[in-house]
């Protein structure tokens, strides 16, 4: 049984994150921080919770963390975990940092796509990227993918590690529900402005781009830079990347499929599908469901990836990183069927 | 053809004014004012109108208001007409206003359920409550009925007139979608929260409670309470009204349906349905579509009304009454059939 | 560990079970069977289950059952466990029987509300209708109280035990999301009628009222009948239910919170809340949620109690009468926080 | 003042261009026809419509369809008009038929991507597919463009016209609301499949891909072939097409917005927006919007185009095309704001 402190307790990462290690049979969640409402009970920042926890909201303090707990996640904007974990980082204590703050190793990028300073590369090598369906976490600070990156690198890996497609095809159209957009209250967020709707943003400045993109080159230092868009559609959790490549000279559409099937073989979460399919396939659960379809008349092949973002693709995968981290089996706390 | 200024353009109400007198054979908007975006193309604050205007949003001048147009509409929060206005009733200008500034002809009952000084009586008085299907604009100053009142005192008007229920017995539940809540940011109108949702608020204490009973204790001075709630429905337009009342001793329901029929015949936007009336009826139309349920084993009529809480509910009541004070036919820029 | 027969699988109900079961440390499914779908694969049946599952749905056999299986879930629709049923009773085999076919006691209010012929006395009265968290399952043939009934009769519970309220005075304005009303392809269905949408139906004829009033009876036998609606809002998921009540004579607001906090005091799955519930609280969870609010003026308590219609109100409820009838902790299988 | 037929009353783009007719200036529908619901009301049949025609459905027969009106609009299935239109065709009589049976000028075409026996060519060749915005209707047979493949084609135009691409780059990634599904009831079109989901489907097989290609051939004979997806949204109305090209070698960003400009300068209904357009600013409208952004790094050019799929990419062109035929002011009965 693992202690363990939230950072970032209000936001939607915080919650599930609260949602699942709840009833985690290795875990035990002892610190849930925050910004504001301190001092004030979670069940009462967060009405839901009414009569489920006794925990009160308190400010980080990363001395109590290390003494009362055991590993420590940040769920928090951008910005905050590259100045709060630092102590941690130089004590070696153990982190899932499910913030976008460790997962480029090149500060220039971070600077360039989060507008903001970088931690130092001395911090920077200690962090692992850890995509927990292809690596297992061993490093004692997690980077935890984003969402997006997620969806999209799930689909592509084989392919590119495989070298099975023209690298300059990429082309990703990636959809995400409401709760990947954070708590914020902007006019984007409104009810009457999401539902009946859907809008495209940030096109080529998202800031999963060059986290995708890294991963990409080292998996194939080949790979130079891909096409990715990203759009809000009126649902509240989950994301639906469709991705178009075409497939190199002679690859043919058997031998795309081998090698997703050996790349996800005896992968707990991670199902290609025989169909393509849909964002309810997922929702609740952990998994990345992938479907493959192929066009001989334009030799593209159409690679459709769903995760709920908030599980997959956030807290979900984040636990899974902590499962593999502290050697507990890999779904515990994380089997869930789809919902309907 | 009249010109018309709008104030208070940038909310549902104004822009929903401005959509309709955009194409009404009888008007022309002349100017738009609101506090914000003042100097700014409406169509650069409101990108969908991109093409669709020049005009440019001012700050509401009275004198110019008055010098450049036959007609001010005021869709407008609380507090704001009640300033504003007031040169205008001084000088017998035509108004139409969609705030709930002077509705209630009890200034007491202004600051006790909206929080704020009340108007004086002398202007007060000037000011007429007209529920456009039941009577016809005449004095200079509208005071446009409010959303839920309008559903509620349409459903009840033939009861309560003609004396056929028990006047103790009024329960009405009131469900609303979210762009009656206003544009307004706050936690309860963002996507994640409203969607797949529903929640009550303002329990006992919404403002268009003590209009509802004024309206109702003027049809029937034996009136003196009913129970209201609202609810918030994952929907972008529209009302929908549950009504229960216990019919009076000796009324049949053959009796109460005659007097929906005689009450609302000839009237060219209230429509008593033979099947109760779902919102899609009239999402995008001027309608109030209103059916009826009797229960004999408990005495109880159940009575439905909906209506698009921006047209029926605010704007097109609004070019209704401006159809009536000028004289114009009272379907003129309100024939719309309803949208699936 | 008991073996589980799911007999329905196809509709919500049956996929619901199947979903909580997977996973219920006490329970196995070993079989699952349906009418359609004969020899197929449930995960080819139900694509989003791929991987997931080995089971093939196989037609109802009631000795295979009773010879694989520790108990028989029903969730079929009404008319069906009626039939297949009385081996199982005749044998004293435990079942838990989620469709309406044994709730209520009297064959003549079945064949009235349901339309159909009703089972004999001498089955019926082998079952108990047990709803979970006031009566524990003891009898071997639990019939599971049905969706709306549950959020009424919890809302109701001790109002009506205590003698609270005026007995004539009961209204519940009952909305309910689209599981609810089944799998079945109907316009009413269509997303297209649904969204932006919100009707009533069946009202003053939904089969749940007599069950309803057959425990509302029950508790006090002064009770006669209640009005009572169904409408239809456009969520997945969730039961929100308004019942309005006028206080007895001298009862004070005190007395009546007194009595909810008594009554509910110590369940697992019922929480009375300081702020009024929404559906949200308790999606995906097995809890109801309760609010109360009174009207001085009108003499009113509004009570607003939610569900998850398939959970508590469902399949939830079920797994609960399951553990009680079976000696587990009641909440075995059934820890769920609420979902944003 | 011209006299209507239409034919296909009862699907989702007959019951558009009833209501867009019902308030034309110079139209008057005399008469509604369907294969179902013959003899009933179209009041009864489509109850929000009660109070507002008298109209009685009935089957169609053209000998009276050419004596009683001067124009028959089909919004039929596919497989029906080519069978009812032919004798209309023979004699010359003004059709704007919005199914695909006359669109693609190839039989084979028709019947590989249909399923189903084509029309002759000595039919056919009397068809004149028209795209509103860019040719004007002079035959008296319009085939009247699909939703897809005017979002599609008007996106494309200036690109395709004037060779501004890689022709071979082309990918087009498409997503519309459940209206463009049509009215049938399948498990993909229940609420609870549609509500907080998004699926992708008939990939490379959908039958708006010849016309698109047989379109863009006519534009530019280099033209062969393109990738085109599409998916269902948890929508009512709306087309969001996300469109990816390669630009032409030494072709800039700037040549390519002129090309947008020039080609649909003076246009009624194609909107080129600043911003990158939303479904919700053009639901209820006519137009077409079209946003554009450019990657230098990757040399692709990202379009956006927003129709509402029952306006534009049905009943609204197809009154534009009525009024293009007739010699009408292009947008009379079309002038419509946009609707939160």
């Amino acid at each position: 049984m693992k202690k363990i402190t939230i950072v970032g307790i209000t936001g939607y990462s915080g919650l599930e994150l609260f949602r699942l290690l709840s009833f985690h049979a290795e875990a035990e969640v002892v610190a849930v921080c925050a910004t504001s409402h301190i001092g004030e009970k979670l069940a009462d920042a967060v009405p839901q919770f009414e009569g489920l926890t006794e925990l009160v909201i308190s400010e980080f303090d990363v001395d109590l963390a290390m003494k009362n707990s055991d590993v420590v996640f940040f769920a928090t904007s951008s910005g905050v975990s590259l100045k709060l974990a630092l102590p941690l980082i130089e004590a070696g204590f153990p982190v899932i940092d499910l913030s976008g703050d460790f997962r480029l190793k090149n500060p220039d990028d971070y600077e360039k796509w989060y507008k903001n300073t970088a931690a130092e590369n001395v911090y920077l090598s200690k962090a692992k990227y850890n995509l927990a369906d292809l690596t297992t976490a061993t490093a004692t600070y997690i980077a935890n993918p984003g969402c997006y990156a997620t969806a999209t690198l799930l689909a592509l890996a084989p392919l590119v590690q495989e070298n099975l497609i023209d690298l300059t095809s990429i082309i990703v159209d990636a959809k995400s529900g409401l709760s990947g957009a954070g708590k914020k209250l902007t006019e984007s967020s409104h009810f009457v402005d999401v539902s009946d709707n859907m809008s495209m943003y940030k096109v080529n400045q998202h800031q999963h781009i060059p986290e995708i993109a890294q991963q990409l080159h080292d998996w194939n230092e080949d790979f130079e830079a891909l096409q990715f868009t990203t759009s809000l559609i009126p649902v509240t959790r989950g994301i639906f990347a469709s991705s178009y490549v075409k497939l190199a000279d002679s690859v043919t559409f058997d031998t795309v499929k081998n090698a997703y099937q050996k790349c996800y073989e005896n992968k707990n979460f991670v199902r290609i599908r025989r169909q393509l399919p849909q964002i309810k396939d997922v929702v609740g659960t952990n998994f990345c469901d992938i479907g493959l379809v192929y066009n001989e008349k334009t030799n593209i092949l159409t690679i459709v990836s769903v995760i709920d973002n908030l599980m997959k693709g956030a807290a979900g995968q984040a636990v899974q990183n902590f499962n593999q981290l502290f050697g507990f089996a890999e779904t515990t706390g994380l089997q869930f069927m789809p919902m309907i």
